[in-house]
């Protein structure tokens, strides 16, 4: 497998941590966002959306979208920990609770959104910041609480007592949010979940920091 | 079933698209968004993201975020017309495509978000909707039109030759750069394949204007 990876795309971090989890090994390539190596010609034939990540399987099979890879990684590597839950309503769950994330905060605050803003409506970063990155934040991660704390399903992780897709996508959301330095203390069961995330070694070696392409 | 709905909301759009295709009834509860519905107390305890869809199944089960809904009903319905291709690989092109309109597109042009660029951003609307809306339309359904373009595996719908999940995605957004006066004409697989979904009784009966709640 290949995976088309940047250190610091929170969607590649979410397939980094399957990965880990499943214990599956994937050549690397970075593709530098900044320099927006995702524009090049090459890359746009792999993945006509110039986004992060891709996973190329073995069999050539050209995956895009963190969630979708995700799922199949999981489908097709039944024998090794399982990523979604065994029950149609806990699937449908796991992909709520990522969905709320994904679709509902991520999308509004990544690098080309942000830069877009700047542009168009000549916002200072402090200003951006406060009124657009933490409103979203709060935002989002209010509606998120609420679907972790007032539900039994809720267990050691976001769903149950073994990591899902779902974790896969808390834990880089709070770890972008935290950069930003969003007080995320308002949100203590989504905190105690990420902090149970962290202590497992699938997550922290799939930290942006720990990666071959990150920079100082 | 009963399904916490609102007329223009295309998240709602897309399950009472897959609704149709499957022949299922749903009970319908409108939640208004513009006037804030959606904040009561009493939509909050059924779904705490404050967003719509919400579907209950007969027995009790809650269901938020349309795509995870979407699965759901066809995962607990295997009997009626499947809106999932039956192998991974398909599965994960579906999901891809879907969440190519659901993560990219979508969240950074619902009714939340063009708000609070006019209150912060102090945009007016004419500006809003050239910068903004029209930007991230282009530079969504270019990516999007390069998925569906550059692959075998698109036939009269996005996958293939029978309506999936990623046409319950497509049909919405559309509609939606439509209703903001984008020229679609840059997209011609798109374009092609929105014809011929809306060709059908099953995209018609979901379009916003002939629902029960809609307003002039």
């Amino acid at each position: 497998m290949k995976l088309y990876d940047y250190y610091r795309s929170s969607a590649a971090f979410r397939v980094r941590i399957a990965l880990n989890i499943k214990g599956l090994e994937a050549e690397r390539e970075s593709i530098h966002l900044r320099r927006k190596d995702q524009r090049s010609d090459a890359y746009l034939a792999v993945n006509p959306q110039g986004l992060v990540p891709t996973l190329v399987d073995d069999d050539g099979t050209v995956l895009t979208q963190s969630m979708a890879i995700i799922e199949y990684l999981d489908e097709t590597r039944p024998d090794t920990p399982r990523l979604m839950p065994a029950d149609a309503a806990g699937r449908a769950r796991v992909r709520a609770i990522s969905d709320a994330i994904a679709c509902d905060i991520h999308p509004l605050n990544n690098l080309r959104v942000l830069r877009h803003i700047d542009e168009v409506f000549d916002a200072d970063e402090a200003t951006r910041n406060e009124l657009w990155y933490k409103h979203w934040i709060d935002e989002g991660m209010g509606g998120l609480e609420g679907m972790l704390a007032g539900s039994g399903d809720t267990g050691d992780f976001c769903h149950g007592d073994t990591p899902t897709m779902a974790d896969c996508c808390l834990v880089p959301q709070f770890y972008n949010a935290e950069r930003f330095g969003c007080d995320m203390s308002g949100y203590p069961t989504a905190a105690r979940i990420n902090a149970t995330c962290l202590a497992l070694d699938a997550f922290q070696q799939a930290l942006p920091e720990v990666q071959p392409d990150a920079e100082a």
